[in-house]
């Protein structure tokens, strides 16, 4: 199962994540969880997200970047369902293996995440908590897929880079298939 | 005004931030919001927010680490607070000049973050986020206090850090005073 965990704070008003999102919907074994409408006053249901987490051989990470990093109902999940005795410590390891692929868009151009530019530094410099986190939890962390630019690329280029992603998951579930069929 | 916006998610567990904000609440000028018991169903004031920060000359954050990062009642904070139109955008910079200190406990100690430690990276490496929000706001980021290992040390030690952050906040409010005092 690959378990798609949607962050945007505003899910009405979303425009490249909502694409993204509409892109992988129809694909089999795809659960997807808004986090902003399942739980609007942030009271995640832990056991629940546990369980789907559990059952989950992909764990994607989708949102738009607030603030260099996650929104916070996303961190918050974070500190909620990864929990002491369950993702890590006392020899718990729950996610070990599973592999986490993190979706993000941003509202920036990519050359604004430079040294030179408005965010000075490269992109790639603030995935590191992000990317820790999975591997913290022993996930194996696939390579990033970032939209840059998302409130200013056009309907094509953005349904372009939906289908990139669509195809990416595709590839994922067949690799997952053709591993499995060679298996003894 | 000194404006000490405190998020442990379990205030009532905590021990280094209790040890390292006690040390500064009878300091002149110094307020405290504990956002975990202020706002426990994350449902945020902006506007109680916005004017505290408009009163701060120095703004500290304070909270252990969770996941590389800050807990997710201050990522919502920094989502909802430092807004488009107030913080930054279309001409606006409500924090621009103000001082910004992040003092931050970690479970792990130093040697956990390395390359060859379990966190894989120096703890600076997490810190860009943060860092950036600040800076993007045009504040001034001030050089961080972190107290790592804070689930092990002892007592003796912990009042020693928190002796050392009071002083640290007092050296500020000489340094503006006299700054205040050579004005024209």
């Amino acid at each position: 199962m690959i378990y798609v965990v949607l962050a945007h704070p505003y899910p009405s008003q979303s425009r490249a994540n909502r694409a993204l999102v509409d892109a992988l919907r129809d694909l089999p074994e795809v659960e997807v969880c808004s986090l902003y409408d399942r739980y609007p006053d942030f009271d995640i249901d832990v056991v629940a997200e546990q369980a789907a987490l559990a059952r989950a051989e992909l764990v994607v990470w989708m949102h738009p970047v607030y603030w260099y990093s996650v929104p916070g109902l996303l961190k918050h999940w974070f500190d909620k369902v990864f929990a002491y005795g369950w993702a890590y410590g006392d020899g718990s390891a729950a996610l070990s293996g599973k592999d986490c692929l993190w979706v993000a868009s941003t509202g920036g151009t990519l050359e604004a995440y430079a040294a030179t530019g408005i965010h000075e530094r490269p992109f790639g410099d603030f995935a590191r908590p992000i990317e820790e986190t999975a591997r913290f939890c022993r996930m194996n962390w696939l390579e990033p897929f970032i939209v840059h630019g998302a409130h200013e690329i056009g309907e094509a280029e953005l349904a372009a880079h939906a289908a990139r992603l669509r195809e990416r998951l595709q590839g994922w579930l067949a690799a997952r298939d053709d591993r499995a069929g060679h298996s003894p």
